[in-house]
């Protein structure tokens, strides 16, 4: 049953950070679809970062879903695996005041690749509790998709100083990763089910 | 289970945007009654804008209801449908803060439509993976609410050009084409359980 | 599963209500203690506005709670009290921006106005739903409490012409009407139970 | 049941406040990595409120846990301390705009010691309920932490009349002395299910 809170909590918490986003576009003070026109870069970045959102809200439900007895381990590391993304819609919002400009968005990618590296830990913490055979560790296995989104996004970061559209697409790219469905723990637990 | 989160996650999303919708009507600086008047475009769309997303609540809760498996692609057809129904209370702050005039007026209708274009898409989803024989499918049949919702929210939008009064009313109507309890579902779900 | 769903969201939405009200609660300027002075009626209005949402939380559980099943008309008279409540942050704001001046103070009774009447709608739609002899009915009785809060809204928003203490009191006082705990549902309940 | 609906509305109005928080944090105009320097101490305060509600919700959870019926003396101790947790991100927003000034500091401790308070008085409401019996009469004790927490913020908000740096390292230890997860309850738990 905790589980069951943790799971309900942690979507609360997404689903929050997920809709207050939009309170980050402002609404313009003219009432011509030119004044739309300066929210263009806010539009989209609410955009990349909803399909982020909604990325991890899918995965962490996956994970979520492996877990046969929670600790206060697991729960801080999941805590902070919310604390970064409750920052995105802040970092968010400092992209489209901007017009994407080079600090807002490496700062950005700073903000997912600390998400990432959450996850990456909350990952970790589950394997070691429920060992080496569970499921999410069989699943996991290489995990070359969480670990080439962080090198994407350092090297992401580092473009800003160069060319924030290369760093624009890196993220764009990181999140198109994600989106192909990730059936490996859906296998896994298909296999491990069958024997 | 995992139809339960995507209901529970969906529920919450709504209820947020439902209500932080509010927070786009700004309390006046003024303590007299008359500073309200200003508000009171702002206040009638806020009305249809609940409205429709008490709409969507319901209706999104039927069609989930009829689901036997969540997979990748139903999950992102609801979030596409989350994303529009997110900026329904900007459009809704925009409108307010400019007296019904015709652009915001426009946008909201854009949003409305693109609102339902993807509750269209959802629905089909769902039917392809439920099979056409599913309880869905029977029910939706023909579907000419949701397609004559299409049709006026594009004469709608199309409008605002020449009267901004005639729009306002189309999407009113559609509200009430919606308002009109769907037995659809329920009447052919009863059918089908009787045999 | 349908009342549950309909718990749910209205727990959400009464739960967004209550929080974000404190948004309202502008973060003064200065850095003194003599700068939060000014907001003191602000924070007296969110205290009164909380204990209210309180009070329609727990007795919309207590009335969900004898409904055995969820048709349109019931979904929507909940939508509506819903749609009141959901203004009690805005209306909260204006008396606390204004120093508790007359026009605010009665907008203020209006709107709890408005919601005690939803509530009493909601109540009777329940009650023609589930028949006389249902457990609301009983328990409702005569229900001197919500006509007493009618009544005493009323006094109130007409008494801001004249004496805004002698309101606010008012308010103060149908809360603690409700406040104290209403046992006549779970009486009827536990009486019927027993037979 | 009536508990489910307790804890799901006690978590609903924890994840907004803790989400909501982030609205707090004002995306600044300039676009440098120098215009984000000024919100260091807003970031830093937003950090420790984001601990402290984790820990609340962490120990909330475990002592509705224990509960086996909710009456309205639980209900209303329980929404009186959500209302103190409420005020937390106004009290954070304070802080992070005034650059950790004396004042908004002393107020962060008045908030989290109200909040303390009502976390105390929940507890006894709780265990005057169950009984001295009771597994969370048994598991509290001596309640050494809670009392402790008391004397540190009382200290912690005398001290911002002196050094204000004192006064966050005693709110920081606080949180410190909470995140050791509490054994306590799940101990005595064990120990009376073996018996």
């Amino acid at each position: 049953m905790q589980k069951t809170r943790l799971e309900a909590f942690s979507d609360g918490v997404i689903a929050i950070i997920i809709t207050i986003m939009v309170l980050e576009i402002k609404v313009p003070h003219g009432s011509e679809f030119a004044d739309l026109q300066g929210l263009i870069p806010v539009f989209l970045s609410y955009m990349l970062s909803f399909i982020y959102l909604g990325i991890y809200w899918n995965n962490h439900h996956h994970i979520l879903h492996t877990i046969t007895r929670v600790n206060g381990q697991i729960l801080w590391a999941n805590l902070h695996l919310l604390f970064w993304l409750s920052l995105v819609p802040f970092a968010t919002g400092w992209i489209g005041q901007n017009n994407l400009s080079a600090s807002p968005m490496a700062f950005y990618g700073v903000i997912l690749l600390l998400a990432a590296i959450a996850y990456f830990i909350l990952q970790g913490v589950i394997i070691k509790n429920e060992g080496k055979q569970s499921i999410l560790a069989k699943a996991v296995g290489m995990d070359w998709k969480g670990k080439a989104s962080i090198i994407l996004y350092v090297i992401g970061i580092v473009s800003c100083l160069y060319n924030t559209f290369l760093a624009g697409s890196l993220y764009i790219l990181v999140a198109l990763l994600w989106l192909i469905p990730d059936k490996r723990i859906e296998k896994v637990y298909k296999e491990m089910t069958d024997l």
